[in-house]
């Protein structure tokens, strides 16, 4: 892999996650790369989700696909969560209008015994560190890359559910009956999900977020026993190799925000139920806050969003924060509404 | 309808909302009438859902059916809180593993011209009050009987859905683009769900639960502008009416507890993300709080759910306070860990 990568040009988000002052408030989204851009569904067309995860050249173009569109200050990488559980040897796939479907999900902590540890992030998730390289180069420094992973609970839980939930109740159901085993499971995630985060870095990424996309199922109980020791070791055991912000992002999880302050990320997201205020509080001086605009105020007018964004960043304060959508764009937003957001974080 | 309604036996439930001293911590749980119970699936089987929900006899027998079994606070009447889009003239389905279907949700504001409005609730849900009124003379005054209705937010969110989501985009929309449109909506579901509560209460209904169900989907500002006006204006109206205890429960609405406890309701409902001695010190000193056992830990050992139902009235009080769980029960939980857990609480 070409290391030798070009100088970065707009170092806004790295200045904002590090404490440094910024001279606009940067501004990126998840779910970036999707299915709202034409050029994306175009792509699509053609491609298998997971092929599209799996192929540098189609992952780089797709990542590139909203840096070209809008003044956005970070790429993400066109990845998914759920390459890790494939990496242990899960089948997944994505259907078309149901979401990713396990084909063999876990059932019984006997079922732990299928699962291909330890992993050789190189050999299994090489395709990642491939597409990472790829795309920094492309990038030509226009912005900086973000690498990311799903964080341990979360992604056990789709190990068991096999799919979507409503109450992610047969994962939650393991918590209380093999706490033991969850531990196991968790613990094999994590050694997995660091090595695969060090690997990204190595490969190029310059900032990394870890998913916490279902603590919303977990009580604060829960969160503090089976969620919150895995995250903690990871910016531990990453730190001990590379050095890039890193941010965690605890959807539905306004109880943690204040243990999540103490484990040493750099940015905490938010999402949009946290009233700016109180997160910047509660997360405290030192970390960097990113979020929360509702998504669905991308289906408002361009005059409403802006007022929206602007109003955000009045509230959230214009330093130490990186402004996003609490939640990943939905597939329906009309791109200009995303261009009218973008441009109200820059000009409040 | 027979008014005449023999005396009350156990008033604990009624003495928590009014702030009055408990011997023991009254328990209910919400969907207590329901697909975990044997007897209800066997009674399902030669029912559709909502014909039994319009079938007095069968809505009676369906809520007698815990109190017979478990020595529960309350009963709460078997119904569905989409009995009222049905009122206002949508046809809602039940299908199976699927949950309620719209064959016609509202797409458009033009579409508000379908609904059948003003209500007559004594024509439309007459059925409701009969089960209500028949059901308070079979519990032979046993335990205090509740009565219910969804939000004015909750029901939007349902009717343009017309059905699960993920994210209640289209509903959300909604409230971006067409604002004053919603606020038309949401003024004709207060105004059936006003008469219906009043209707529950004349009929023999002691409490009144309001289901703020979709909370979670909104942001603080959507909920400041969109829900809580109308759930003061349900409580404000209702009490001009009858006087029974009315509680609210905002699933998912953390940040709503502060506003909720300036409009009047006795009780609030906690989900279980909340922290007791938070979910307390929001609602302040003059309310009953009501709650908060996640769902899952049902799912534990019966010794592992008393530790932790035991641990809940040791985090809440003993005083002012309902236990519950922070959302329904689920289906595939066993009667005897529920057995446990109601147990846990009175001995407490």
């Amino acid at each position: 892999m070409d290391l030798n990568f070009p100088p970065l040009k707009n170092d806004r988000i790295l200045r904002a996650a590090r404490g440094e002052e910024t001279d606009k408030v940067p501004v990126w989204v998840m779910r970036q790369a999707g299915r709202y851009l034409p050029e994306f569904r175009a792509t699509r067309v053609n491609h298998d989700f997971f092929s599209m995860c799996r192929t540098p050249e189609v992952a780089c173009e797709i990542t590139l696909q909203p840096i070209r569109r809008f003044p956005l200050d970070a790429a993400i990488i066109f990845s998914d969560i759920l390459v890790v559980p494939q990496a242990l040897g899960m089948e997944v796939l994505m259907k078309a209008g149901e979401g990713p479907v396990f084909t063999s999900p876990l059932v019984t902590p006997e079922d732990l015994n299928m699962l291909e540890t330890p992993v050789n992030v190189d050999d299994k998730l090489g395709y990642v560190f491939k597409a990472i390289n790829l795309t920094r180069h492309k990038l030509e420094g226009k912005v900086p890359l973000i690498g990311f992973a799903g964080a341990p609970w979360t992604l056990m839980s789709y190990m068991i559910e096999g799919g979507g939930s409503k109450t992610m109740s047969k994962s939650k159901a393991w918590l209380y009956r093999y706490p033991d085993e969850s531990h196991k499971l968790l613990q094999i995630l994590t050694d997995a999900i660091v090595d695969f985060l060090v690997g990204q870095v190595r490969a190029g990424a310059q900032m990394l977020q870890v998913f916490e996309s279902h603590a919303e199922y977990l009580s604060p109980d829960l969160f503090t026993q089976f969620a919150l020791p895995y995250i903690k070791q990871i910016q531990e055991r990453v730190r001990t190799k590379v050095d890039v912000p890193m941010c965690i992002f605890p959807k539905g999880g306004h109880f943690s925000l204040e243990q999540l302050s103490s484990v040493g990320y750099d940015i905490i997201g938010l999402d949009w139920t946290i009233k700016p205020d109180e997160g910047r509080q509660k997360v405290g001086p030192n970390i960097t806050v990113q979020g929360n605009m509702d998504p669905c105020a991308l289906y408002g007018t361009k005059e409403s969003i802006q007022v929206i964004a602007k109003n955000m960043v009045h509230r959230f304060g214009s330093q130490r924060y990186i402004a996003n959508l609490g939640h990943g764009i939905y597939p329906d937003v009309d791109p200009e509404h995303l261009a009218a957001f973008i441009d109200g974080i820059h000009d409040a």
